[in-house]
Order: structure tokens, then sequence, then C-alpha cells
């Protein structure tokens, strides 16, 4: 037995990951609701997770998936949280698109002090043109949008890092609050953005939040590559995801890093029954709520292409994908082209988890398959994706973790308190800001 | 007795609103720190407080206020207090000037959701020229950041009126999660900022969020009385308060407003002793902590001139002030001419709150203080400013509070649970957005 050991992530929707999750008997029916995140939350930390994790969008399509309808904006959900619980690692997207870097670098900074050390940003450039209507902008295109991407990065990591540790002295007999020779300003010019600083909050417990990365296109690994602790994936086949997981690690040595600094989660919807059988009817109850309407938006959505002129049970059309596209796109139309997919299995794959791969079967089932990805280079971890809450959720915390820790796969306890304990990633050194005292001339 | 009751506030700043005051013996030093918040906030809820408020800036200035240079985000702050009160109204100041509608109306909408109805906005143009920096801008003029703001906050409130209070049906039956019909695209277009909506979380539960205004200036005068629920205010003087005061409420006819739709609440710090001795002795303790440099660095701040320059024990100058100067500079000006204060004198009133009003006596005085300039036309309510955490917030909560609720002045119990309960507003009817639905072609 190895000591390697999986990370673990949930992905929550109050809805469900599932399309239709929420129409699942006992299943909550909002993402507006403290209570039923909270109650995923409690959940996650028996199940001793690395993190919860809240995506992001910065518009409103009443066709969308319910819980990218109507949603509590990520990073004030999270605050709330790191008040009721303690180990937890928090993540949420933040788009470096329509965001402000001293704005971000604010927040999660914030969040990291006051969850004690447990805040993750997943660094998104934001897609689709509903956004930046939102913003009164041009959507930018792709390729500008990771260059904003990367500048962003770098500013909020400068800003993390303008405050020396022992910067603040708080001295009751001197009268001296801070050591204004340990403030340090950015004085950051770039062609996107000009950032002087000081930040106005002191290091965050983990010295820098984690970073997470999430994006599938060729820039999008290179800044994973350059900048993520942490990757969301998206996957549907094995031999494809340890070529992709074994191409990213690949691309860290020429930016110094070790590949146990990136760990690769993908993420996977499990679908549990006692029995094979059991699984299999849980998977087509909630397929039987999926409606045309739901499935069509979403695979629009996911494809960038309308769909709606193409036959619902004739073959999925060969589309042509730029390697700008979605990750979603490529996975699912080379799943699709695998297996001889008509449109409609199509739908049913985008209704089940937005294109996330689907495991459905006993608990030792997904053990195995979930171990069998970890060993042999495909993951160092899962971002679980249940298909309602909080029914499927307990299900995997009761019934799968145990499993896993008896392989000697997962933590029987949390080895520390912060996110970075979790992932097994030491506190960085200050080294993204090398601007002089605060208190000298500008 | 009059059925009329006093509203109060808690302006929270970690280290004490008093520029030294954490160096006060027991004195909390933090305002980077959860759990000293945390108990102010329950302080507060047993005081029956109608709101905690935090104030805001977008930069770090090592020579500032200590609270003033290292802080929590305050929106995060608020949402992690949300998860542990259960009455207390949570405001907050977020810059009209820095910011972007979408973002801020989706910030106070989920903060509204995550407290039950408890969300307050303390909508301010952002002074001083460290913030531009920051952001990586010319800091616009005042005339113009106050244009910008009007509109800013007509879009917020469009934004907030979006959704219909019955457009989220998740009907599991019939699959139906959203009622398209009642959501209303906002398709705003104006100088400023162009804004296509819907906003992608359900009507809150105060229906609109409460506003705050804090700006003295002509603009930010009728800014109150057009927008504001709530203004917090600069005062020193009964006189001058009451005419601000009488002034402020005749601009609400004119925007279809009554008086009692805007409640006016001037700042104050209590310094309380069981004798006048005992409390003029804490305030001198509290000014013994001060040194010559915060004062220096507050007061240039404060009235937008370096004061360096001018002897300390000799008259305060006869400093030229603009309209759209602070409501400091000017009432703390006008003070320091009605008392013929030295420079130094000047220092010292804005070490002690940076320019707000002290009021040093017992309990009993502090009562008949703040009885009579709330029955006289001066005030609705009160925003205390305890010089430090947590003793002298639990002075005035312990020894005042009882003393005003004796007098049949304030509350014995809270009458609801939202923060438009404790102020006696109606939840506003949709009026804000005119859109179509947003399921249709815009």
């Amino acid at each position: 037995m190895s000591d390697r050991q999986m990370h673990l992530g949930v992905f929550v929707l109050g809805t469900g990951n599932h399309v239709a999750g929420w129409r699942y008997p006992g299943a909550a029916d909002s993402f507006q609701s403290l209570p039923v995140i909270q109650a995923i939350a409690r959940t996650a930390e028996r199940g001793l997770f690395d993190l919860l994790f809240l995506g992001d969008g910065l518009s409103a399509d009443p066709n969308a998936h319910p819980s990218f309808t109507v949603r509590f904006e990520p990073v004030t959900m999270l605050a709330a949280l790191a008040a009721t619980t303690t180990h937890l690692g928090l993540g949420a997207t933040s788009s470096t698109t329509y965001g402000e870097p001293y704005t971000v670098a604010r927040a999660f900074a914030s969040l990291d002090h006051l969850s004690g050390g447990r805040a993750a940003w997943n660094a998104v450039t934001t897609s689709g043109a509903g956004a930046a209507a939102n913003f009164g902008r041009r959507h930018p295109p792709h390729a500008e949008r990771y260059k904003v991407a990367e500048e962003f990065i770098d500013v909020v990591r400068g800003l993390w890092d303008c405050w020396e540790d022992d910067a603040i002295l708080a001295d009751r007999e001197t009268g001296r609050y801070i050591d204004a020779a340990k403030v340090h300003r950015l004085d950051h010019k770039g062609p996107y953005f000009e950032v002087a600083g000081p930040l106005n909050i002191g290091r965050a417990p983990q010295g820098q939040p984690v970073i997470i990365q999430a994006g599938a296109s060729e820039p999008g690994q290179e800044m994973a590559a350059r900048s993520a602790d942490l990757v969301f994936s998206v996957v549907q086949d094995l031999d494809e995801a340890r070529a992709a997981y074994a191409a990213l690690k690949a691309r860290l040595p020429r930016y110094g890093r070790r590949p146990e600094a990136l760990s690769v989660l993908p993420g996977v919807m499990p679908v549990l029954g006692a029995t094979r059988a059991e699984a299999r009817a849980k998977l087509d109850v909630l397929q039987g709520f999926v409606t045309d309407s739901n499935s069509l938006s979403m695979l629009s959505n996911r494809l960038g292409t309308d769909m709606s002129a193409y036959p619902l049970d004739g073959p999925v059309p060969d589309l042509p994908l730029p390697d700008t596209s979605h990750g979603f796109a490529r996975t699912m139309l080379a799943k699709a082209r695998r297996e001889s997919m008509t449109l409609r299995d199509l739908y049913n794959l985008t209704a089940a988890a937005r294109g996330h791969w689907v495991l459905c079967g006993t608990p030792a089932d997904v053990a195995d398959t979930l171990e069998e990805w970890f060993t042999t280079g495909a993951a160092d971890g899962f971002n679980i994706l249940p298909p309602y809450f909080p029914g499927a959720f307990d299900d995997f915390v009761d019934a799968v973790v145990p499993e896993l820790q008896r392989r000697g796969l997962f933590r029987r306890r949390y080895q520390g308190r912060m996110l970075r304990d979790h992932l097994g990633l030491l506190r960085p050194e200050r080294r993204f800001c090398r601007g002089q005292a605060a208190g000298s001339p500008a």
C-alpha cells in the first residue's frame, strides 16, 4: 500500500448536479437556501472531504440548469459556511474576465482569514456572451481572455504577498500597530492592469489561498501548469484521462514545479445502489425526469451550437470544434463517436451530469473504478458530483468513503486544519511581490 | 409616551472606533479576527440593535486607523455573521465608483437570502486617489462620481426587481422549475452602464435590501432623499443636527416619499463611566494613547489638506472648503470655530472618533442626551461607535439600552426577523424593473 491518498471534492449545486435531480423524491430543490448548503457541508466534513466547490456564472437563462439560473453569489455563500464548518476547504469560481484583481484578491484573502486557511479560488475566463451584456462590454475573444487571465492571476498573487507575515505588530506598549517596512507596494503595470497595492488585509493564513483551474484548452492547460494547485477536469474515458493527466503533469517542470505540486481531480457523478440493478434503476428514474427543453438548452450551451435543427434519433452530427472550445464539447463528442451515439443519447448524457462522467453501480464497483483511475495515472482524486442532495451525497459518504478507507486510499482523519494541509502543500514563501515598502515614496 | 422608537446601529471596527482604542486594557486588537466580530454581533443582538455596520475602503495606508488598513472584505464578513446571528441587520459599504452594478446587486441579494432578509448596502462614492491606483483608473471628479452613483443605484435596484416573487415554481410533477414569464430583463442603457439582466438570483427576502447613504454633500443629500432608507450622518452640535435633519426630510416629498421612509442616524461615540469623573478619566486614558502621527494622518485625510505645515498649538487655520468636501471636514471646522480650538484640540477630536461626536458621561447622562436629540428633531436613532471592543460596547448595551427601554424609547424585543421589520419599513412592491420576460427575444 502506498502512502499516496486520494483528494475528494464535492461540487455543490443545490438542486443536484443532475439537471432534474431536484425532482427525485426527498431531494432538495433550491440553490438559494442556506440550510440545504449547510447540510451538504456537514456531510462533506463528516466524509473528511478536502473541499466543497461552487461554480459560478454571470447571467441567468431561465432554460438552463436550475442551479445555474438561481444561485447564491459563491464567495458570500462560502463565507457563511466558513462560520459553520471547521476543516472543509471552501472553493469558488470567480471570473478574471469580468472582475477586478484587487476585488478578487481581497475577497479570497478575506475568506481565507474567515475560515482559518481554507479558501480556494477557481480562476476562470468567462465564456458566453450573456455575461458581457450584464457588464456593458464586448465579450473578448478566447485568446485575449487567457492573456487577461494570466495577468489577472499574477496581480492577485502579488497582492496576496504584499504583507510580510509579521508586519502586524499591535504593540500596546509603543502604540506601533504596523511595521510599515514589512508592507510592500506591488506597483504592477501590465498590458491589462495597473495596480499599485498594497492589499488592505494582512497575509492570508495559507500564505496564498489555493488556486484551482478548470479549463481544458491549450492556454487553460498552460495556465494550470504555471499557477494552479488543483485542476478539475472533464473526463469520459480512462485512456483519454491518463493521456491528459500525463500531458498536464509534463508541463510542470518548465515552471520549476514538481508533478505533486498539482492535483488533478476529474469530475464524476456517482449513482449508487445496493445492487447494480438498483443503481441502474435509480439512474433511469433520474433520466425519466428530464424534459427535452432541459437537454436541448444544456447541450447547445455545452457545444456552442444550436442543436435544435438536428433530428433527435439521428447520429450525432460531425461538428467542427476549434481548440478554444470547452473541454466538455471535445470530451462528449469523442465519446459519442466511440460509442456511435444518437443525438438523443448525447442529450441524455448531458442532462445527467452536464457532460461529466457518470459512474453507476454498487459502492464496491464505484470504489473499484476510482481506485483504478487513481492508481494507474489518471487522477489524484475526484470531484464528486452527486446527482441530487442530500441523499445521493449521503450514499457516497456512508458507503464509498469507508470502502476507500479500508483500501488505504483515503484519509481516516484530517491531518491539519487548512486546505493546504489536506492537499499536502506547504505554506509558500512570499515571492510574488517585490515592491518597496508602502511607507516609501512611490 | 410616543410609540416612536429609536433605531440603533453599531459601527464595527475591530480595533475600536477610537484610533488607539486597541491599546485600552482588555481591548480587541484586530479587525481580521472572526471571533472578535462574532462577539460584537452577539452583543448587538443581545442589545436588540437594528443593525451592525461595516465601512469600507479600497486601499491600505499603514499610517491610517488600524482598522482602515487591515480589514475583512465587508460582504464576506457579513455573510459569515449571517450564519451565526438571527435578527441583527447586516450593513456594509460597497463602492459605486470602483464596482460593477451586477456584482454589487448579486452580493447584497445573496447576503439578503443568506441572512433571511437582513442585508443593507451603504452606497458610497469612493473619495481619495489611493483607490484609483488599485483599479488602474483616473479618479473621477466629485460631481461625476455622484452621477455614476445615481445610475449605479438605479441599475442595482432594477436588477433586484427582475424576478417576480413567485417566479420560482420548482414543480416536481411537471418538471417546471421557473415560470419564465415572471423573470424580466432589465435592458438598462445609460450614460455610464449597460446592463441587460436578469439577475441570477431570485428576489430577495426583503424585496429590496435596505439602502444606506452617508454623504453630506449636496448631491449626497439628494441621493439620500431619492433612494436611501437609512442615513448615517456626522454631527457635533444639536442645532446644526436639527437643521440638517429638517433639511434632509424636506427633500423627500419631491420623490413622493413620506418623512418616515428615511431614518437619520448620527454617529456618536459614547464614553461611559459610573460617574462623570470616571467617564472623563477613561477618555483621558484613550487620548493618552494617541500618537501625533496617528492624528496628523487622520486629520489630513479628513480635511483633504496636508496639516503638517501648521503649528500644533496655534489656531485652526481658516481652510477653504468646497461644497464637495467630506461632511466630516465641514462639521469639524464649524466646531473648531465655535469653540476657538487650537489645532491640537482638533487633532484630539479626530483621533477620538475620526470627527464623529463624542459623548462622555454616566449612562443616565448619555441617555438624556440621546433622548433630547431623538425627541427634538435631530435624529431617528444613532449609529453607536464604541471606542474599543468588547468592553465599551458591553457598557452601552448593559447600561444605556436598559435606560432607553425604561424611558419607552427603545424596543424590549424584536418585532420581526428582517431589517425592514426593525426599521418599520414595508416590503416594497416590484417597481424598478419594467423589462419584458427573459424568455422573450431581446
